[in-house]
């Protein structure tokens, strides 16, 4: 593999490849003259292109998987407005001696500033038993470890790694700057509510090499799954304090899971009951909905004042830059 | 009148009074002898009590209407459960002579400081032509008198003079911590937006008296009412600029104005098709849920670890203070 | 207490009265002379009937509590259409006395019987694993006590102790005559999803005095409670079979639970995506349909063609009877 | 019974009453005193007044049923706020004496008139197989008299005898006057659909003591029953026109009557799918609702600019007639 | 045509082919060098194969017409992933030479088996006005051809020939089982409901040649169509029983077929208002929904843990035999 | 130019072609050689073409824009089942020396007559301001040449150059006919109605070259729009009429244009709550709705006794011709 990774965002018809690419999908064809040849999707992080090898047969389609890594080498060329790739050879690459995050898309931030951002929150909690719940959560290696690198959606828009904790920690910046507005709302539990609310993504969600949903996670749910990790993890806190988690504080710690996507048309089990609930959801919501229209917008590059239109938002974004007037005049003239 | 005004939630039973109440509804009622009387309901700010004068007839009934004030004398006695007011004589009296603020529930905030804090927030505002317009609204005496006094609603829950004030007020503060965390959101646009996104309401309803909805306001509703005032005031602006209101800034006004109840299913004619439209919203649902919680709880004084039902809210809120372990507890007994 | 208690629905205008009965609400009123007396609901598993006792003043008032049980001294007189009890005496009765069963309705069948034909199906079940779990609940005493007496509501209609117990051995019925023509189900995971569907109402319901919600109840739900007491439950089966519960067995019982309501819009966090969770949504609709709708005109013993309208099902049902060709013919005379 | 009937509308404080009246409801109430008297609710089709029979026992209560006919003596006086009649003595009366309209209310329109001219519009379609199956209504002497007297709904707004003609009638003048504009439909299965298209309510509804619906119109609905007549006629067509009557014409006018509530969400089993269907829901439609907002207004004697709110139309009317800029200067004063 | 058939699945890559396809659509193309071909698509009840013959002009392209046989001689081959059929020669073929049950897909019962389980259920009813009921449409060989033979919908999953049959005979087996558990419902008219409530599909849909809506199915729907057969049969049944038949239980019957939907949202024109209604629609619901259930996991022979999503059902179905804990460890590696 | 314009429509296999068109997209291809070639989409008012010129770079490419008129010359081939256009040369033509109506579908009326009509009607109205209204609209050129060039919508069925017009015309004479049966509803505020209740159209839409939504269409609507050109106008009545606008008649004519959807549903902000709104509703959904249904029926010239479905009216249309009897019997053979 060569020093500096050449993405399929930077290939250029013409352009000669000796590169590592994660198989997407894979097909056998025949052309017309009845010579079979295979068809894959190649991609990385950045993108996929699609790609022929002519005159394969069986046995080489039957040598690997989707899933897998192939080290390939062939041509760039422009076929029907779009980039392929022709290719010459291929070879089975072991992922264990490649950088995995080069293969998906992940967050702009630096991951273990996040989580050092999160610990800090997390630690001013003033109440001593959710601080300690706060502690048997981080003290867990392997949890943390998929919760720095977890999704926040398989869908194109939200889904990067790492972008669970980058929402998390975001929704935390809000709370700090909005509670001393409400002074009535606990401070303390909406910060445990913002790190606990999605924490059941860990597992409902798989995202080692691409974003899907585990069996679990079809079956059951993140919300299932966050309440019943919370259960075992408050087991633990008396080992760190001494005494046993008081009931109503984890009945609160439930019920924020549980209610925090807000209606029951949006799949909330529960609608918010407490006032710190009603908090949790109403800060999900700010950071989730800015989000995507501020990425829309950011992600669109053509000149039109409108990004194209988005079908799970159910809309355009106005970027603006073209008066109206004009445009009126324009059917005016 | 006294100096000192005795309200209804302070009258018990067996208090003589001698005191001024506004009429909310008057009944001309015969009991089972044949006898008439006379059947009000009187109050102010505080709340209504339930009101009789015995043998009387349909001259003084004619004498005066609801909406009127009445200077009353009488004893307070508990009837069904119930304080009721047992006249002795009444007369009309002269609004004029009146505080009306006594007779209208109103914002536990100094009217004066919000009004401060509106235009600070405003004049930081870098934009000159979004600066100029703020000014046309705040050298227009008729609107801001409005503005300072209405509610945000009619309903129970939402509804005293200067509410929509301090609605506005506490959204600036939101915005002012929040934005911050959201460089790619424009802070004039949504500082502009939260001042004007109700500012319909002034003339869709009826606070003088008490709260309902006048001709237009049930007939246009605020989001058209609020357009229209800000068309007018935008043709002000070049008398303090020199320069015509840009054609798309004012677009981007309006665009808050008639989206920022967020869904159509809210009675939102457009949805938010701007960055700054989508912060707009959600701060105004952020203050207005978090408001409606801390109030429902803040406003229930029993023992119970639940607020009553709220048909409006659909739900009850939970207070707490009872352990749930407890509760499961006595029915295993 | 006498030998035979009379109940609430025996009463009959101008009865001596001397038997205990449970305050379901009690208020401290005024009449019109400005005396006071107290009005009470009292009731049994029959009913609830008005009471009076003139000229009691605040502290015989507050020497008891809506929950308590009273040894009441009085007269039963008819009073505008409806019976009520004039009190002469009454005393507070230790609860410790009195068979509580008398005080709430319950199941018209022997719930020992019921007990017996649950423990039967489920130990008819051929894996070992879900045998085993089964009798992880049955030997769990304050478990089986609670299931034995919960109610499947609180609202009138399907609210009766042992309600739940009749409800899901009716199911098993049906299940077992049911699943032999369609053998790609599984009867041992269906018998298992019938006992288990509803099993967290016995920790969402109160139902020792009254029928209520508790805290947990209202703030999680019977299936998040349900759940969490299956995954401790699943944890003891090692103990029995020497062998850890498999992990995708554990997952199909925790999707019945998860899925029983089979709707979004009936409250079902998931959908089925099992045949036999699609196999106990719908035993669990037939059974609670056809048993509404049974008891409905049971219950109705008017000699209208009609029972009356039902808001909660949202229609009336048909008796039948009447020759609706007659029914039209008075129309055409 | 006196010349001129003394109606309900027309009773005033102090009035001696000798007159029949209908008994829409019966009660056997005791007072205070333990004594029973009899409360009555008597009607006729201007409205209904409470009346009281005091001392009045069980024997005497079960001599009458609801929907008989007393001729009652008494007088009217006013308690609490409203007239009631306090009767001396009442008698069955028999119905056969009775003019039956004055108990309903009834169209303002000459019945006769309005089927002349319904059979004109019929009789001047020139398809003639339309034609005859128009006459072998015509000439169904029950169906005719049902028809003619049927009211178009049951609750209040629309009720009266010979609503449902006055309806079909003005659609029909509806729809000879806009077919000119759209000659590309039907005139002659326009005026069918018109005539048919709620003929089952004939059957659906019981109209001759009280409005409410048959057994039969809760069952199975007038759709169903009108396509069932309708089935019935075409059959008889043949032995007025010598031929079969043409099955793609049957099937229009059979899909007239499944279709012309438009929606599914208004209870039309099928939407409208001919020309001629999508015209005849459009002229149904604005015949009802023009009437009904015509009339809300028409029936609303006070001064306000606005009907009461009514809940079936989920709104309220504007009158005018006062100025909202004065409205809203009230305010601003 | 040879003795045994060979299939559209049973084709496979240079296969020579002389066998007799159904024409399912037709097309004449140019190819490139602006020469003419037919392309078609052939079937049988196994499936379809797009088929051309190069070279092959306007004349031949008319010669036949889509839902014509062709007999056809030519070679598979495999183009762009898929089956393909080169055409040398094709000749119409007499579809009385045929067996039509080659070309639909149908159930793998035996209809005559299926037909006698009916009717022997049918005839155990002890109503004798039902059981004549019955015997009407047995003898009504028009009818119990077409009922023998139409499927259930002409959807893919629920369509092939005597899919009705075969649900309406597992209904009564359900019917029979768990009637007996519910004692207060009369297993005569849930037969009879189960026996009739789909009955108007025989002319609700087209099945000879492929599934599809007849005029009359798609204008009037089959609630409509069965409810006209019914009181067609009913007029019958005095021939047999020398009685008329009872109003009330028409009305009953009438019912079944209109409400057999259950609710409104699924085009229920009226919700089912009889203890047996209910129960009908309970047992429709179950068998055509656990029907789906196992034929879906049935047809999907992937190694997935899962079969593809079903936008039909909304939802993927569960197979299992992946262990969520390993899959979950993929994602933790 | 030639004299008479060869539209796309009436374009055959093997014609050769020297004509102008609009670029409706433009794409630079290339082919499996790897050599590159344009690929247009050519069209006029009566459909689009798809245009290939082979072995064309990029140069030529950039010459030209989507929106730009070619003169082109080629010829006319089938390929793949469809008429493509091969091109030999290209040049950009000026549009100043093109009719535009030439390009773009219009209405089959003489605008300059329904213009006549429009102003014969307004000017008919006997209430002075309105009549002075309407004036203040007609003497505004720009907006007439808008409000005689706008189509109704931009989606294919409804969108015409004119058809705003024409709808609007219709929409008079349907008033006109029907008003005269319900004397209560005025006829001058109705045909005001009428003509503004979609005025803000000619705003909201974008009509020269194509048809689309402007900036301020998008953001705003023509409701809002609307009722703001309505504020500017009433304003200048006054120099009409030397009086100023009734306030209550303004009301009533802004409450036309936010009413007139007539459902929230529907996308109405407001439901009509005045007889003449109510009116306005129900003719414009008599227009809209049988012109779509008798356009659907129109446009479709194939033989099948159905139009193709159509996924905004959700339905196909039924034109009949085929016997629904004979289809049935198909089945039945």
């Amino acid at each position: 593999m060569p020093m500096t990774r050449r993405y399929v965002e930077q290939l250029a018809d013409g352009d000669n490849v000796d590169e590592v690419f994660l198989v997407f999908d894979k097909q056998l064809r025949a052309n017309r003259n009845g010579n079979s040849y295979i068809q894959l999707d190649l991609g990385d992080r950045t993108g996929t292109i699609n790609a022929r090898m002519w005159n394969a047969g069986e046995p080489l389609f039957r040598s690997f998987e989707a899933g897998d890594f192939l080290q390939v080498k062939g041509k760039v060329q422009l076929f029907q407005g779009a980039l392929q790739l022709i290719l010459n050879t291929f070879d089975k690459f072991d992922s264990n001696r490649l950088e995995l995050t080069d293969f998906l898309p992940h967050t702009q931030h630096d991951v273990s500033k996040l989580l050092e951002r999160l610990k800090t929150a997390v630690r001013k909690v003033s109440d001593p038993h959710l601080r300690a719940l706060g502690e048997t959560y981080f003290i867990d290696d392997e949890f943390m470890r998929a919760f720095a690198r977890c999704p926040a959606g398989v869908k194109v828009h939200h889904a990067y790694v790492g972008g669970l904790l980058e929402h998390v920690v975001t929704m935390m910046d809000v709370a700090e700057k909005v509670l001393p507005i409400y002074p009535e709302v606990n401070r303390d539990l909406v910060i445990m509510g913002v790190f606990l609310h999605d924490s059941g993504k860990v597992r409902e969600l798989s995202f080692y090499r691409s974003f899907s949903y585990s069996d679990e996670g079809q079956l059951l749910g993140h919300l299932t799954i966050g309440i019943e990790m919370l259960a075992e993890k408050a087991k633990r806190v008396p080992d760190l304090t001494g005494e046993p988690f008081p009931p109503e504080l984890l009945l609160r710690l439930k019920h924020f899971i549980l209610s925090h996507h807000g209606e029951p048309e949006f799949g909330s089990p529960k609608v918010p009951m407490t006032a710190e609930a009603v908090a949790l959801h109403a800060i999900d919501l700010m950071d989730s909905r800015i989000h995507i229209a501020v990425r829309e917008i950011a992600d669109d590059r053509s000149e039109s004042a409108w990004t194209p239109y988005n079908a799970a938002l159910g809309r355009r974004m106005y970027k603006g830059g073209r008066s109206p007037a004009t445009a009126a005049g324009d059917d005016a003239d």
